[in-house]
């Protein structure tokens, strides 16, 4: 058996965020999930749950110490013929966490993969700018703004257990759209459509869209993410802009979010949990 | 002073839910506030909030005994040059109320009437009918129906103290939608629109609408209501049924809504809480 050696690896999902981080570290081994390519970058191998430990094992032949998860993985069928015998004696210990929820199945992995010594990493290790600390990062916060934010951040953090979605669009205090599992895309569009008049004083906050994590999430995986196109749809939902919880949200594009933002004079910002 | 009689008085709001109590009762007194008339039912008199201790002696003056609030109000505008001397009395009592959640405000307008001498009854109490004990309506109920009752159950009840909305849609265990400000249309809308693909199993549940009272609301007051309009959303919302907590839940148009319901084949379960 061969120790790990110090090279980082990145188990890729989809969208971009396996390139951005990709572009931050030297000589990273890229490996995808079979189905679910990442975007700007080819990965050195793909790999099926179903064969996981020979893939555990190539992973430290070739020199992986540290592993990054990165991208979002929709829950994969599984094939029974496929399994190598290794891969089977884990079925018992990850077969409940695929039938439980996405935290249980999440740390089940990880779990696995530390006990084949790796160690998991995450995203804000390697590129800390993906994963902005407090602070405004364009435009103006208001005292209502910061209102509708506390406000914001106690509906999410209620709803953490309940694991129906990480974010909600508050207004003046009221609460117009929470997240479910069709998403934030279309939370936002939501708005748009069905909201527009619910703001009862014309001259009060246009609300924000709020994202955080789960409350106890393990942050080194699937936290959520936001990018130019979250703040096309937050314009386009008459929002004044867009915070979330400070060191728990990735900036997928920081330029060019920050220069979508300040172009339709939305306010970004990471607020101090 | 008067001592109050024994006729009923309607204070009705806006919808068909004051004509539907106005047909339970014999010779009922309706009174409606300027600005929300009722439907299908001519109100006595009007009233101003600005001057509700002269309304409160009128009603008294007409042998009203006991006091029905039915149908849907929003918060008024209020004009400072109305106000009556006696009314202005009331005000540090309900300006807070005006202030906070409707809750806060409907206990402080119940304790006003009580004050003055009124007993404040619910609708079940005058129209059972409209106010369905547990059972199943139409419809056949599965035992994923009843594990996506039991979801949606916790879900709102955790809901409750957020104070955002009563009901929510779950498909085979997962929650489609949240009601917010916005209502129960607006999220059968947003479920035929954005949640169409998303349920897991072709042959699983097709999902329930379900509502409830907040825990601990007084059922005397605001309670969720549902009719043949909502079953014409939650079919094409692609739903299975509607579920509501049993005596929790009006039923606007039993007969039309239970029609409404079988010729699109959904089930009608009131659910015991």
């Amino acid at each position: 058996m061969i120790s790990p050696g110090q090279r980082i690896a990145i188990i890729a999902g989809r969208g971009t965020l396996p390139a951005l981080a990709a572009a931050e570290l030297e000589a990273p081994f890229v490996a995808a999930l079979e189905g679910f390519a990442p975007e700007g970058v080819a990965p050195d191998v793909f790999f099926r749950v179903e064969r996981l430990a020979p893939f555990l094992d190539h992973l430290r032949d070739q020199g992986v110490g540290q592993v990054l998860f990165a991208g979002a993985v929709q829950r994969p069928r599984l094939d029974p013929a496929l399994f190598d015998a290794a891969t089977a004696q884990l079925v018992p210990r990850l077969l409940p966490a695929l039938q439980g929820g996405d935290d249980a199945l999440l740390r089940a992995v990880i779990g696995v993969f530390e006990d084949w010594g790796f160690q998991v990493i995450g995203v804000d290790q390697v590129a800390p700018d993906l994963v902005p600390g407090p602070g405004v990062l364009c435009g103006m916060v208001t005292p209502g703004d910061e209102r509708d934010a506390a406000r914001a951040a106690i509906l999410t953090a209620a709803l953490g257990p309940l694991d129906v979605g990480q974010g909600c669009v508050v207004a003046q205090g009221l609460c117009l759209a929470i997240e479910t599992l069709p998403g934030t895309d279309a939370m936002l569009d939501f708005v748009a459509r069905s909201a527009t008049g619910l703001r009862p004083d014309p001259k009060g906050t246009r609300g924000l869209l709020y994202k955080a994590p789960k409350p106890g999430q393990d942050r080194r995986i699937d936290l959520p993410a936001i990018g130019p196109a979250t703040v096309a749809r937050a314009a386009e939902a008459g929002l004044g802009g867009i915070a979330w919880a400070a060191g728990g949200v990735l900036l997928l594009d920081r330029a060019a979010t920050v220069a979508a933002a300040s172009a339709a004079g939305l306010f970004l910002w990471a607020r101090e949990p």
